[in-house]
């Protein structure tokens, strides 16, 4: 079912033995020194277990590294090149890569297709010197690879200037190069674990169905995030797409969905974003879940990657704020889904242990004098309630008596031993924060609104249809 | 056109010169006792310039405060009683209240009219003894009020548990009280400024009417946003919305929008939510501007409090980043909005000066590579431009040659001289949040995404085609 082939060629970026970053300069804050830094840094750490061979012909040495001054002398372990170097020189050195038997390119420079005619005969070039020589190409005009396990790191903007995201189940594959860095940046702040991320720029090479087959077969990866301006050979990605999806969860950010939106896509990658509505039945026909905005994006992927798959539509609502209860609720008719109809069982259980004051139903309102005893009640009628496929759980920790750690305790200790998806959402501030993010760390997605938790439960319960083969 | 004896009658609980506190206790984390100590911690720090009387039988002092046993004893200055015993003894202390004359009273306690028949006639007792002595009653079942100008704070969440947010020019009426206090928690983290805050529960007195009267005459806030469930006096709220909104922005979020968030509200607050179709027509006539969320709802606000009024719908869009000119082109159109056609002037004054690979036009292109002159450039050629109302401008701080306090200077100098509103999007994490900060403190609305900041600059426009009498 799946190109075992793809697996082999595209290793190098992610666990190179050895990398050569072609344009490696002593100079702060320039390309091809920030890269080189990188991989320095990320070796010194002992996350890079790989060789580094700087590239350049007028230096000798940087900080302690022997720089090589042509490709034909770097050793033989080398299995991926880094170039950062003006692009009329990029051809003659793809030519020497490909004698010296380097399989794996990165090509981060840019001024190439999408600067016009002469752009584009370069970019031709370079692919045919790639697929006369077997080596494959991720560029140009890219930020390249970020792989925090394996310390691969061609990101040019130094940590002064951006945050990297602690590693994942989250592969994330960008077209454009500043929105990866922006969003590797958010990740790293919302908590937000990326294993892999891909950008590809011009894609003259590597595109987004081999990384699909690539993610397919990574074991570290759990679900798929791939912003795309424009698909270039739509037949290869929707038989891959069709394939992977079964397999893994793919999200997918299309932007140029409009005529303005489309023009600004031709601008700025080249891209022809084409009609949003055939864009709209592929990802359907293929099982791709398509996402609003970056933030609907990630928090699919949180939830992919967090919880277990729904059986069915059905969404059961505790709360401690009547008024997010009533927001949740009219998030799950927004979103398509059900409000679950409570068994008998669990209206009699929660009803003879809870205060009167306190809401049994659908939501169940704990209300704003709740102890974390009153979730645990809650959590433990709706998971046994056949009635009850899927839980919002929400917790407004600013109430006064509730023991916060206790009912972190309470949800995390549910939320494993259950087979139905927990989501909780958190309204809040620095303090209220704090608690969120303990329940990330302990594998509980957290949501800043009622809405955005239900729309995350909506795209688990419409994969998981999916995968079942109820189709869309 | 504006009812002035609202603002007399409501100036007590904003600015009181005395409040008794009834049932005020030096039992930490009581109800009684969070609000003795808001009121004290502001006092002390002379926040708060009244004088503070807490009212129990049983106590002499508290905290070095002399405690009255009765309401009959307190002095005479006393223009606010916050009331939190439990609700069978509120109506006899209102009849106390009444003689000792006393005009607004805040009854925190729950257990009304949400918990049936009794509770409702207690309810009617309470509001007949204010009517007959002209006494505002804000409540009951509420959080009540938070003015951080005058140190009034009866929001009964200790400050480890919640923190407040600085002051500023929204008003924020919530409905709900658990909400209420979830969203002042996440002001104060998102830094938005509200100058006063009022949680009214029950309402059976104080409703959304008087609330948009008394703000509309209040110079310190610019924009009211309403969390609502439903309204009790539709013509008065119609009535009243229909003139103030002429005035100041109004902003409403109105949950149980479906039937599933309908049931929810009629369990919570025992609001008939009505049918949504018709809050939909009453907003639009009324000229009420709807938020999809909080989010939306604290955008627009934010948008509201900071910005000048757009002359027309077409939009400028300057960006450092293509992808996320993209989305801001799409969500142009999705919000129906125009993007401008920029003039040929400054079409020619830009290519003049921008280096070959920088693209001009809408959205203009600063590229990777940007300083911030090419920001000053863009900037200036779009203030000029008479085809453009209003600008976003997309700033991605992670670009390496950007100097980020220059940009953050050009901005604020152009926002401050242009009659055009100007918002920012800047996308990334903890080190781009801190330019983010800067810019909002310097009075520049900032938005996380490019979909967020377009919505926002779609609700200035809308208003101002509302205010301007070009309909809806």
């Amino acid at each position: 079912m799946v190109n075992s082939d793809i697996r082999e060629q595209l290793r190098p970026f992610f666990e190179p033995r050895a990398v050569a970053i072609i344009g490696a300069t002593n100079k702060k804050g320039k390309v091809g020194n920030v890269i080189f830094e990188n991989f320095k840094r990320n070796k010194e750490k002992g996350i890079f277990k790989g060789n580094i061979y700087p590239v350049n012909p007028k230096l000798d040495e940087i900080d302690g590294y022997k720089v090589y001054h042509d490709v034909s002398e770097l050793p033989d372990d080398t299995d991926l090149a880094v170039i950062a170097i003006p692009a009329p020189a990029v051809p003659e050195t793809m030519k020497k890569i490909a004698e010296k038997g380097i399989k794996a390119v990165i090509i981060i420079t840019g001024g190439f297709g999408e600067l016009g005619e002469e752009g584009k005969r370069m970019e031709q070039e370079i692919l045919e010197i790639a697929r006369a020589n077997g080596i494959r190409v991720i560029g140009p005009n890219c930020v390249g690879v970020y792989a925090p396990d394996t310390g691969v790191d061609t990101v040019f903007l130094p940590e002064e200037k951006m945050d990297r995201p602690k590693s994942g189940p989250i592969a994330f594959i960008s077209q454009s190069g500043a929105f990866a860095a922006a969003m590797l940046d958010w990740a790293a702040m919302a908590g937000i674990g990326i294993g892999k991320m891909v950008s590809y720029g011009n894609k003259i090479d590597v595109d987004d169905a081999d990384l699909m087959e690539y993610f397919a077969q990574d074991d570290e990866i759990k679900v798929m995030t791939f912003y795309i301006e424009g698909v270039k050979d739509g037949r290869k990605f929707m038989e891959t797409a069709k394939r992977v999806t079964k397999i893994k969860p793919i999200i997918a950010l299309k932007s140029g969905r409009t005529e303005y939106g489309a023009k600004a896509a031709s601008s700025h990658t080249g891209s022809l974003a084409g009609q949003d509505v055939i864009y709209d039945a592929v990802f359907k026909q293929t099982g791709i879940i398509r996402a609003e905005d970056f933030e609907h994006m990630f928090d699919l992927a949180k939830a992919f990657a967090k919880c277990k798959l729904p059986k069915g539509d059905r969404i059961g609502i505790i709360t401690d704020g009547g008024g997010a209860g009533v927001m949740a609720s009219d998030a799950v008719a927004k979103f398509g889904l059900k409000l679950a109809e409570l068994s008998e069982e669990t209206i009699k259980f929660l009803k003879e242990r809870f205060p009167p004051h306190a809401v049994v139903g659908n939501p169940t309102d704990v209300v704003g004098d709740t102890d974390a005893e009153r979730y645990r009640l809650a959590l433990e009628a709706f998971i046994k309630d056949p009635n009850v496929d899927a839980i919002l759980l929400i917790v407004l920790f600013q109430v006064p008596l509730l023991d916060e750690k206790e009912v972190i305790d309470i949800i995390t200790d549910y939320a494993k031993k259950s087979d139905k998806p927990i989501v909780v959402v958190s309204m809040g501030g620095y303090k209220t924060d704090k608690y969120a993010k303990m329940l990330e760390e302990r594998g509980i997605p957290v949501y800043p609104t009622p809405e955005r938790g239900v729309r995350a439960l909506a795209g688990l319960v419409r994969y998981a249809k999916y995968v079942r083969g109820n189709g869309e």
